[in-house]
C-alpha cells in the first residue's frame, strides 16, 4: 500500500505539472515507487485519468529479473525487456505529455527516445519524486533509525574493544568498523568508511591508508550502515592521548558550531538559514576559510538527496524530512575535526537518530 | 605518465572527430585521465593545438578535495569550483567545438551549461574515454589480476573453513566472504554480493536472505573485490551433498558452455561471435530461453564497462581487453547454475585471471 500511496502523490504532482504521465528511470525512485529493487528497471505511471491511472502503471525490467519482480511488484503489470526505458515509452499509447527525469536521463537516452516512432511530447520534470522523498514517512524514519543505531553500536564496540589505538593503521580501523557493523544488522556500509588519523584529519573526505595512528592524533571516523536500502551517515573525532590545546579549541569550536546547526533544525526554517546557523559560528571564530563544504544534506536511499543544506540552497524544512548535520574545520597539515549526526525535522522540535555521545573523547 | 599518456590518445580520438577540446564529467573517466578519486569533479582536454593542449588541461574540484587533487594531480592546473561541469565549460576560453560526454551529462546539466554566457558549440561524445578504457595496460591488468587474487583467496578459505554449510544462512555466507576478501587485501566487495541458495539459486541476481541453506541445495556466489578502483567478478555453484542428476546435468552444460565461451575470446573475434559460442550450446540442449542475459562484459575501473558480450552487440575484441564470460541456465523454482571468470584477451588467446577451480564442488 505504500507504494500506491506514493505514486497517487507523484499522480498529484504530474497533474499539477499538466502531465499525462511520468516516466521514471531513475533506479531509486523506481524503488521507492514500486518496491523493485534491480539494478535495470524503469516505471511508467500515468496520471490523465483517475478512475484508470493505478491500473495503468507497468514496471518494466529484463529476463535476469522476472521472479523478483513479480515477487516485489505483485501489484504490477509488468513488461520483460532489456531496453526498459524505450519499452515504457512505446506502452504509453494514448499519452500526450510524457514528464520524464530530465535530471536523471543522458542526453543520449534522451534523444534515443524522443527519436522513437509514435512517442509522446517528451517533458522536462527535473526532480518530481525527489521532492516526495525528501519527507520521510515513519516506517522509512524506523528504517534509517536501525541503521543509525547499528553504527552507533558497531562504534561503541569498537571503542570498548580498544580498536582504536596507536599502531592500527586507518585501513584496518575502516574494515573493523564494517564488519562489526553487519554484525549488528547492517547489511554493508553506506558509503565508503571515512578513518583520517593525524594530519590525513585535515582533508575532509580521506580515503584509509596504511598510515599507522600515533599518540596525539586526531582521528576522524565518517561512516554509516545500509539497513533495508536505507542510509546512516556519522562522523565523530576523537584524539589519541590528551588533547593539546589546539585540538581542544578546534573541537569545541565545531561542537558549538554543530549545536547551532542542529537546534535550526525547524519546520519552515530555510535550508540556507540552518547552514548560516552554524556557518556563522565558524565564522565568528575566524575559521569560515576553513570550513569548505555544506552543512549538511537529506540522507535516505541515497546518501545524499534532497534537501541540501548550503549556503546557496532554496528552499523550507518540513516535518519528516531528515537530514545530516555536519560541520568540520580543517587545518592543512595539522589535523580536522567534523561532526556530524542525522536528524529528524519534528513539529515539536529536531529528534536525533544517531546517539553517539559527542562530548570529545581521548582514548 | 600513465595519466598523460592517456589524455594524448584522448587528443587523437577527440581530433579525429573534429573537437577543440573535450568536457569530460564522467568521475571514472576523470579518474582515468587524471587520478583524481574525488566525488566532484570535471576535467577539460584541449585537443586543438598539439603543442599547447597538455599545458591547457585542467581538473575541477571543489574545497573538500584542494589537498587530495594536489596530491594525485601534481601535474595539472586546477580550479576549485563546486559547479565543476560549469566553470570548465568557463574555461574553455576560445574553444569552438568542445565535446560532451552525452551518454554521462543529463539532459538538465546540458540545458545548463548549453545556457552559460560564452559556451562553446556542444558537441555529443558518447564514449570516446570508454573506448580507451576498454583496452587495459599491463598494471591496469595487474591490479585486476590482484582483485581476482583477492577473490579465489577468500572462497578457498571460507570453503576450508567450512564457511558453506547446511544451517548458514545466505546473508552470513555474504558477509563472511567480503571480510576475507579484505583480509587479503581488497579495499571492499565490487558489488553487492550474491549468495543465492536452493530455489533461489533460480534468481539470476538473488539479494541474500536470512534463508538458511539446506542439504541438496544449489548455492551460487556470484561476488568480487575492489582493489585500487578497480573490480573484479567471479561466480561459482556449488552443491551441499551429493548432486542430483537433474543438478550435475544442469551443471556440465553451463561448464561446456563457458568453455565454449573462453575459447572464443580472440583478438578480431565478434563480440555477438563469442556471446553465440556459448549459447548454441545452451540452445543446443533446449535450454536457450533459460539463459537469460547476456554472455558477459568489460571490467576494470567499473564492474560492468565497454564492451559488452552478447547477441545485439557490435564491434570486435582486442588484444588488452579484460571480459567477464559467465553464462547461467535457471529453473524457476528449482534452482540455477553459473559459472563466470574474468580472462585478458592476448594476441595468443585468452588468459585466466581468476583462478578457482571450475569443477562441481560437493559439501
Amino acid at each position: 500500500m505504500t507504494h500506491a500511496r506514493r505514486r497517487e502523490a507523484l499522480r498529484e504532482l504530474a497533474r499539477a505539472a499538466g502531465l499525462d504521465a511520468v516516466l521514471v528511470t531513475d533506479l531509486v525512485n523506481v524503488r521507492y515507487l514500486t518496491g523493485f529493487t534491480g539494478s535495470n528497471a524503469a516505471a511508467l505511471v500515468h496520471a490523465a485519468d483517475a478512475a484508470a491511472d493505478e491500473r495503468r502503471t507497468r514496471l518494466v525490467t529484463d529476463g535476469r529479473y522476472t521472479t523478483q519482480a513479480a515477487e516485489q511488484t505483485p501489484d504490477l503489470e509488468r513488461i520483460i525487456e532489456r531496453a526498459c526505458a524505450a519499452a515504457a515509452v512505446k506502452a504509453a499509447t494514448g499519452v500526450g505529455r510524457l514528464g520524464f527525469e530530465s535530471g536523471h536521463l543522458t542526453v543520449d537516452a534522451h534523444a534515443a527516445l524522443a527519436a522513437q516512432e509514435g512517442a509522446p511530447e517528451l517533458v522536462r520534470t527535473p526532480d518530481l519524486v525527489q521532492r516526495l522523498r525528501a519527507v520521510k514517512d515513519d516506517a522509512e524514519v524506523a528504517v534509517i533509525a536501525a541503521a543509525c543505531a547499528a553504527a552507533d553500536t558497531a562504534l561503541a564496540d569498537l571503542v570498548a574493544a580498544g580498536g582504536l589505538r596507536s599502531g592500527r593503521t586507518e585501513r584496518e580501523v575502516a574494515a573493523d568498523l564494517e564488519h562489526r557493523m553487519r554484525g549488528h544488522g547492517a547489511d554493508g556500509p553506506s558509503f565508503e568508511t571515512i578513518v583520517a588519523a593525524g594530519p590525513n584529519s585535515a582533508i575532509p573526505h580521506h580515503r584509509p591508508t596504511d598510515r599507522p595512528m600515533r599518540p596525539g592524533d586526531l582521528v576522524k571516523l565518517d561512516f554509516g550502515a545500509l539497513v533495508d536500502g536505507y542510509h546512516s551517515d556519522m562522523t565523530r573525532t576523537f584524539v589519541l592521548g590528551p588533547p593539546a590545546d589546539w585540538q581542544r579549541e578546534l573541537y569545541d569550536l565545531v561542537a558549538a558550531a554543530q549545536a547551532a546547526g542542529r537546534a535550526a533544525l525547524a519546520v519552515g526554517a530555510e535550508l540556507k538559514g540552518v547552514d548560516a546557523a552554524a556557518r556563522d559560528v565558524i565564522k565568528g571564530a575566524g575559521r569560515g576559510d576553513e570550513f569548505v563544504h555544506g552543512l549538511g544534506h537529506g540522507v535516505g536511499l541515497q546518501i545524499h538527496e534532497a534537501p541540501p543544506l548550503a549556503a546557496t540552497a532554496e528552499g523550507k524544512l518540513a516535518a519528516g524530512m531528515t537530514l545530516t548535520v555536519e560541520p568540520g574545520v580543517y587545518l592543512a597539515g595539522r589535523g580536522g575535526v567534523r561532526i556530524e549526526d542525522i536528524l529528524v525535522v519534528r513539529p515539536h522540535g529536531p529528534e536525533l537518530l544517531t546517539r553517539t555521545d559527542r562530548e570529545l573523547l581521548a582514548l
